[in-house]
């Protein structure tokens, strides 16, 4: 094979895409379900159809083009992502993932190849969640993982329904939300992270993604008078979130790969004289591997009642949440690596930070990723942004890891 | 002298005056220059009355109620406090050093005793300033610290300014606010931290007051993924605060009688999965020798300086404000130590860390303080509470230690 993506086209419609539900900033905003959203909706079904795509529409509102193969009984590769944004969202987060795979539809028809298995480009309702929780709302119905008649009765703000906004829009398809047999499934993702771009590295294989504890946390202890009572009267809150907040640092210092986050704290009272009596923070840490993951959440336990035994506090633990660690198809990933090395990218392994659709995926499919850096990191921002080169690059290990998996 | 106050009847007064302005759980609201606080000096008029005194009343409110000595152009004796109370205030803070005083005049009056120089029990009025900023208001402006005509134009939070309340009140006095020649000062004080309590000393004989620096620090570094962020590409403002709070401590440790205190944070964002980019803080430090506090002051800079460089954040300081420490006189220190010692009480040295209005008055008359226990340090609270036992205990020292400087 020695073609490539069109690169201009596949940035042309990354720009197109991005003036509907346009931001003010230059990014977009499209919440899930709404009618900008579904503008954008309407302006994939036209480029698909263009394409020679035939459509199909769930009861979730996910949406399949399809590019007939050699073989139409056969398992079709699928590959997609998103079209809804965050408030003030980028023109890349999910956008990559659908657009990316229309040009692969795009190439094999220019260089007219046609493959053995079909090939599907799918967008998934809802990825963000942040109109309708969750996020990954569709993937979720469709892998199994959650319940379409809970789902359908979820509200936005406003209390409107996802089910009244699918029939609303017209988004409210026939063919029912579930897994049928998958080949292989891709998703082209910007990292949302600074790894690929601070390394200068082109191509992310990505491996999984991390398992998530959150919890709160609340420690008590004794407001009293900032002048008049000294340090070793104090049962200072604060003084204890900070020591756990240090402390934690350096446990996770001890677990490659892992991060935490402590990312609100608050304190009661809130006043310069007063020795702070209870402070409320949140805690988030994640790791690539469920059992350090647990082993992580064990020692964090131990600082906790440690410090709190020391600095005279009592501790509340409350909506503690775990999302297990997930591991992509060792297939898929071999087959992201082969093509990044093939076509001459710098690459690197990296585990997913953030939740993808392609986490729901793979409980039902072979499912791997492909990241490509975007600017300082940043994600879920107007000033989300990578470059042309960048995103031609991951469209290119796209194509070639589809048609690897497409015989 | 072999005699001592009247236990029974100094307690009943501090109950009595209780009633005036009462709270919902035990304590008192009398905010200054309100109906409930004028209420509560008219008890302290009518008792000073019955106990032969002469009232005089100067142009900040401030209330003397003179005992004649046998020298009338000597200059007198003071002792007092302040009878209005914070928005949920107790029944001993400033109240005691009133009726302490008082006390002394009726327990003098009750054995004949005539003192060489005058005596006089001094109400300051708006102590607290709760309702009128600053606090130690009538002190501060009798002392020649506050310009009165500037604080005569502070306002409460509905508008009303203090002058306006000292005229509808009839509180607005005819002499002129200003120091006249004293030949000492006591202030009896429950103790309003734990000290005392906890090492079961029934004296604390008061050396002199903190000095104290206010700071706001703000630091910034860069709002990221929770997830996608890994820890060696973070700029955490949370983890530098933490690193400050609990650094600041250990400088804190290593000078005998500082206290430091973190009341307030805030994180900006403040959501669970986002590492914060910015966090707010206060600072309060206190010391009881200027040049030591200032040498923390400096080793805090220090340890902000370091913590920020290498957690790669900027750092903005605001809004920083410093009262220098305040030593009270060696010879009224003297006095009570010796009442304390010849009354058979155990007793030790204290530094006030809190404000009073003796701290201003030190800058322009002789002038010590007498501390007792308060029950568990609680204070600016309706539950605050000290024993019958204790008032009494303090009220002699009192009773001693004027005598002694009335000669």
């Amino acid at each position: 094979m020695t073609w490539n993506v069109n690169a201009d086209r596949l940035w042309d419609s990354l720009m197109e895409m991005a003036k509907v539900g346009p931001g003010t900033q230059g990014g977009s905003r499209r919440l899930a379900l709404t009618d900008e959203d579904v503008a954008g909706r309407n302006l994939f079904r036209h480029w698909a159809g263009d394409a020679g795509c035939a459509l199909r529409l769930d009861t979730m509102g996910n949406l399949f083009a399809r590019r007939e193969g050699k073989h139409p009984n056969a398992a079709p590769v699928l590959s997609g992502s998103h079209l809804d944004t965050q408030p003030s969202g980028g023109r890349f987060d999910g956008i990559l993932g659908v657009l990316g795979a229309l040009e692969v539809v795009r190439s094999l028809n220019d260089h007219g190849v046609e493959t053995e298995a079909p090939f599907e480009v799918v967008v998934w309702t809802n990825e963000e969640g942040a109109r309708f929780p969750p996020s990954m709302m569709g993937s979720g119905v469709f892998a199994g993982i959650l319940d379409q008649t809970e789902i359908y009765s979820h509200t936005d703000p406003d209390g409107i329904t996802v089910e009244s906004e699918l029939h609303r829009t017209g988004e409210l398809g026939k063919t029912p939300c579930k897994a049928f047999p998958i080949k292989a499934y891709y998703e082209l993702h910007i990292e949302q992270g600074p790894v690929l771009e601070v390394e200068n590295t082109m191509i992310g294989v990505v491996t999984g993604g991390q398992g998530l504890y959150w919890k709160h946390i609340t420690l008590c202890g004794q407001d009293s008078h900032a002048g008049t009572t000294p340090m070793a009267y104090r049962k200072d809150a604060l003084m204890g979130a900070s020591r756990i907040i240090t402390g934690l640092r350096e446990i996770i210092h001890k677990h490659s790969g892992s991060v935490c986050t402590v990312g609100r704290l608050e304190t009661i009272p809130a006043s310069i004289n007063t020795v702070p009596g209870e402070v409320f923070f949140t805690v988030d840490i994640r790791h690539p591997d469920d059992a350090t993951l647990e082993g992580i959440h064990d020692q964090l336990l131990g600082l906790v009642d440690s410090v709190c035994r020391q600095e005279g506090l009592s501790v509340n633990f409350d909506n503690t949440w775990k999302t297990p660690a997930v591991n992509f198809h060792e297939d898929c990933i071999a087959k992201v690596q082969r093509a990044a090395q093939d076509l001459g990218f710098s690459h690197r392994d990296i585990v997913s930070g953030a939740g993808h659709d392609a986490c729901h995926v793979t409980h039902i499919a072979p499912t791997g990723m492909i990241f490509i850096p975007c600017e300082n990191g940043l994600s879920h921002n107007e000033a989300e942004n990578t470059t042309p080169e960048q995103v031609a690059a991951g469209a290119d290990v796209l194509l070639k890891a589809v048609m690897a998996s497409s015989g």
